[in-house]
């Protein structure tokens, strides 16, 4: 039997029997422990720090003598006199082993931190990016051994981080060998390592130890807003996050308007292209301008984007795209220089990664929900929902994934809306309407006093009241339809029908008063019946792409529905559930998962082993065709009524009783969704 | 025992038996038979083309009948009738067997046919280069299978050529798609393969079959001159060669004084980056103007050079290779894209490969001449030496290959020379003294007749005798030392000594007179002291350099000496050995191999399985350092003698007997080689 001491780390729990003498750092890599080392256990870069713990532990069946590990050396001396330690801190790479002991590996020393994503339901990501920093001592030229300062560094590499093979750009081949020198043959490196275990690419070279930041974007690319999130690859932070319209959106508002634009303008093409890379470029310039950071940092850019502004980022006509059978011109992930695609104001050799597309109408946002909400690991039904101009849709658990997208247009996000506007201070986006009085009440961005709690007027004054936007144009609707001021086929009552004089009238429709602000100069907020209209369009498509997933997995209920987009963080679950935007589930199965797709590209950039995870899945996702499916437009049709002309929703029954009403005077359904029946 | 018909292959000899209807293409196919097909076996590209024999062949065995093979099909029919075949061809993929055959593959057909070197002691080169075109049919995109338009060509490459994976940059991705349809999904792409296994890089595309040229360049980048040869990437052929003068000559005639100047010149270094990268672009420009083709077709360059040159074009500054140790910034061959060397008259999508480095002062020239004339493959002992500027030596044999470089200075190349020139017209390039007269007669660049024949004085008052170039003054020095004129320290005698008139005293020296055209106006071509000096430093240094390699590898003689080098060419063996350049052989085991760089460079153009060959060979090579060796010094003192101060020639000895002369007056040597002894 051994007499070696036995050592035990926590909180891995791993255990083995050491030599006297071997230093922590190592005991931890051969027993697979996460300890950091930048330095390669030379006593500089303080990664690897621990914590020691002395007395008895039955539960581990130990005892840990004071003198268990080594005194300190001189090396952790002079580290403790230059930096400090904290107290009870030790060095792994000095401290060496002498007795039986217990050692804790705090958070901060491991690699492989994980960092918590806010939302609850979220999962954690583990950082291990693709470019990380290398601390790496270089051996010395030789006139017996002729090979080139890259060819050894590489050599070390291999030897000391088990990098297998390196290639360097000429741009970073030009100052090796100065700073080589400058260094004595001590340097820091930046690699991007290849998840398709290509050579790794020397991204920078810096003297001696360098613990500067090292930076990287997660950039979510919407038809309407360009997303990115400014992260360090250290440690995972977002250290600020922004957003701006895309300016595509003069060329076209939606994608099939700027496919078209490009078909019927030589070079419309290419135009486009042009403005959405000026405008990443201006968007790091400001991410790297708030944060205090020189862009130069940025080593990797992460993109997520539907289809169409995927081909319109790298350059690629989209036109295909705009007609049956939809082909991409390459669904496959990308990785390529950050130049190729003009974005000037990153590291010079920093590289981009695209994820990979399903199909030609649904993107690599899609790939970037399915990866941070992963269906496919779920034990239960999951339905997915990114609501954006065009809605992604999964479908999905252990056994199968499905995926589709549906044109829900822009109403959603409170366009196309007499009142619409973006979510911007002074926007509505809460609405009560009380079923009595059939008066609405609600909230506007910027205050969180409600319009009839006292002192709202004065906390409203400084943005005023402008507009609507997305979630408060759906909370209307619903909450007029619960108030009984609309009828399940859509109409809205008059004021006769409903009994207040909110609702006025509009040529031959109605109109609903949310806020009359005329006698101040302030606009008048009404809700028009082709609001009405627009908003049933959309919700149709979002819940017939989402019944079309369903009848190809054979099942008529979902188990849990999951709202991604950043809108999707501000629906309503009861309000979306009476629009019928949504199948019927009990509605504490209906959560938000925030800006999933953005949070896709997060992992992605954070963690490495996540790309070929999510090339993988993407492979094993059943694409659904909307386009061409005659029972998308069936269920289209149905699900024109509020919420559904056919489908009973039993669980949206138990929380809340829809009036029975009926607005049509012609005793006739205007179209085929608006046919008059009971309703419980 | 099988009853299929019997198949045979000529040349090759493979054979096989094959079912009844089995394609003539398939059968060679399966049998690893030699044989092109672009489209695939289409019947649209004719590259298959084979002749079949009829009647009884004794020797195979076999007899075969007239209907051994079907009739032609409409196929064949529709080719004959609108391109022609030659009598007795037919196409391979049409023509099936129908009983035994005897097949015969022409040149023509093979995918790697040979191309002849015209020089008599090299190897074939076999075609095999690593960018090529494939034609390729692409399964249509479909609603069911969402791939993208990529993606379906490479699984086609990979189905039908064996392209394991493929990228695409963005400025060729974005032709794809209109591309695939203009062919009706039927194209033609010219892939870059990376030899070392990486994915294959899509360079173009067009549509349909595409039999347009391909071209690289095979460059020699030497100090003094850039040297290019054109070559087409289907056959090989060599369409045109240029040379220019190396631009960075400005800034310094030799290595040293190059990296001098980027030592003292701050921004010297990218001066001569621009300066080589610009030239190289001209050079290619004048290549592509005289052969008529269009630049953007050649695909490859690869490049040659000394570690120096190979710094400048790479824009590394050189400086670690003007001091101990005389590190490489890099050493490994390169692979890399054009643009990246400024190079932006070739396609943009063109690569470079650069030969790798054996050491700091052994370059890719010394790799390409070991690639071409493969020392590590020789069965006798072999020693190789590349004359240049600096010179490039190479001693070995099947068990071991040593190399090193000698700084010989410009001398062999007429420079630093009183009466020396560039080998162009008018220069003196052949040299005989008659012994008895001591009367010179000579030939020169551009006039096929000796100057003693009836008839020079016309013929070459064309060009004027202008001056003497690198061989000229080689074959000027030795014939002076057999004719007696010359001692054996390197004295030229005076008129006294000598009895000619022609030594006419020159300050404390002499010099002897070789051609006087100042009665009309021309110059006085005269050998001085100081240029019997210059060539002696260089010829010894050269001799010590191979003396060196004979050392480390133990041995006082060598089987057989290759003079490579534009230059080597002109060396007359008789007159290098008199004047002891080269060590002792027997004459006739004293080869030219021409120019093996260049030669180097284009096997490693037309063949990719030569590149990892020769990174293989690199690293068997043992460098040998002359600028440390305290030997080499001695060696370089003992060199110093024509031929030699103390090795006694012995093979040299039995065709010429050099004249037992001192003219030193002061009866002792003005150094220690010049030391009187006898000679037999």
């Amino acid at each position: 039997m051994t007499t070696d001491p036995l050592v035990i780390f926590t909180p891995s729990g791993k255990r083995g029997h050491f030599p006297v003498g071997t230093p922590v750092l190592t005991a931890a890599r051969q027993l697979g422990v996460d300890l950091d080392s930048v330095c390669g256990g030379r006593g500089i870069c303080s990664k690897c720090q621990i914590t020691p713990s002395y007395g008895e532990f039955p539960k581990h069946g130990v005892s840990v003598a004071p003198n268990a590990l080594s005194d300190w050396n001189s090396v952790e001396q002079r580290y403790q006199d230059k930096r400090g330690l904290t107290p009870g801190r030790r060095l792994g790479c000095q401290a060496t082993i002498q007795g039986d002991v217990i050692i804790d590996v705090p958070p901060e020393s491991q690699v492989h931190r994980q960092v918590i994503r806010k939302a609850a339901s979220a999962r954690a990501i583990t950082m291990d990016p693709a470019t990380r920093l290398y601390f790496v001592e270089v051996q010395e030229p030789d006139m017996d051994e002729p090979t080139g300062d890259l060819e050894r560094l590489s050599r070390a590499l291999r030897e000391q981080w088990q990098i297998e093979s390196l290639r360097a750009d000429l741009s970073v081949l030009s100052k090796l060998q100065p700073t080589l020198r400058k260094g004595n043959w001590q340097v820091t490196v930046a690699l991007y390592r290849d998840h398709h275990g290509g050579p790794a690419r020397l991204l920078d070279i810096w003297p001696g130890l360098h613990e500067g930041g090292l930076y990287g974007l997660a950039i979510d690319l919407g038809s309407t807003t360009i997303a990115a999130h400014l992260c360090d690859l250290n440690d995972g932070r977002v250290l600020t996050s922004a957003g701006v319209m895309n300016p595509q959106i003069r060329f076209g508002e939606d994608l099939m308007s700027r496919v078209s634009y490009a078909m019927m303008n030589p070079g419309g093409d290419r135009e486009m292209t042009a403005a959405v890379r000026t405008a990443l470029n201006g968007l790091t310039q400001s991410l790297t301008t708030e944060a205090g950071i020189d862009p130069a940092l940025i080593f990797e850019a992460v993109f997520v984007c539907n289809p169409v502004m995927h081909h319109l980022l790298l350059g690629i006509d989209p036109v295909e795209l705009g007609q049956a059978p939809f082909a991409l011109a390459t669904s496959d992930s990308m990785s390529l220089p950050a130049t190729q695609l003009d974005l000037t104001t990153l590291n010079p050799r920093a590289h981009v990664y695209i994820l990979p597309c399903i199909a030609g109408h649904v993107g690599a946002d899609a790939a970037a929900v399915a990866l941070s909400e992963e269906p496919n690991k779920s034990k239960d039904l999951v339905l997915i929902i990114d609501v954006g101009t065009n809605a992604e849709i999964l479908l999905g658990n252990t056994s199968r994934v499905l995926a589709c997208s549906s044109p829900t247009g822009p109403a959603f996000e409170g366009a196309q809306i007499s009142s619409g506007q973006r979510a911007a201070p002074g926007a509505i986006e809460r609405v009560e309407i009380d079923p009595v009085t059939k008066d609405p009440r609600f909230t506007i961005i910027g205050c969180d006093l409600w319009s009839n709690d006292p002192g709202f007027a004065e906390a409203s004054a400084a943005t005023g009241i402008t507009g609507i936007c997305g979630s408060g144009i759906i909370e209307a609707v619903a909450e007029m339809r619960i108030a009984g001021l609309l009828d399940p086929s859509g109409l809205i009552g008059s004021a006769t029908q409903t009994g207040t004089r909110r609702s006025v009238p509009q040529g031959r429709t109605h109109a609903y008063t949310l806020w009359d602000g005329t006698a101040s100069g302030g606009p008048l907020i009404t809700i028009t019946q082709g609001d009405i209209r627009a908003i049933q369009l959309a919700k149709s498509a979002l819940y017939a792409g989402a019944r079309l997933l369903m009848d190809e997995m054979g099942v008529d209920k979902v188990d849990r529905v999951v709202l991604a987009g950043a809108f999707g963080a501000h629906i309503s679950p009861k309000h979306a559930m009476v629009l019928g935007m949504i199948p019927d589930v009990p509605l504490d199965k209906v959560l938000s998962a925030g800006n999933a797709a953005g949070t896709g590209a997060r992992i992605a950039l954070c963690n490495i082993a996540s790309r070929a995870e999510i090339e993988q899945t993407v492979h094993q996702i059943t694409k659904v065709e909307t386009a061409i499916e005659p029972r998308f437009q069936e269920h289209f049709v149905a699900a024109n009524a509020i919420p559904h002309a056919t489908e009973p929703f039993p669980e949206l029954a138990q929380i809340v009783t829809l009036p029975d009403v009926s607005f049509n005077t012609k005793g006739e359904a205007e179209d085929g969704s608006g046919r008059r029946r009971r309703r419980r």
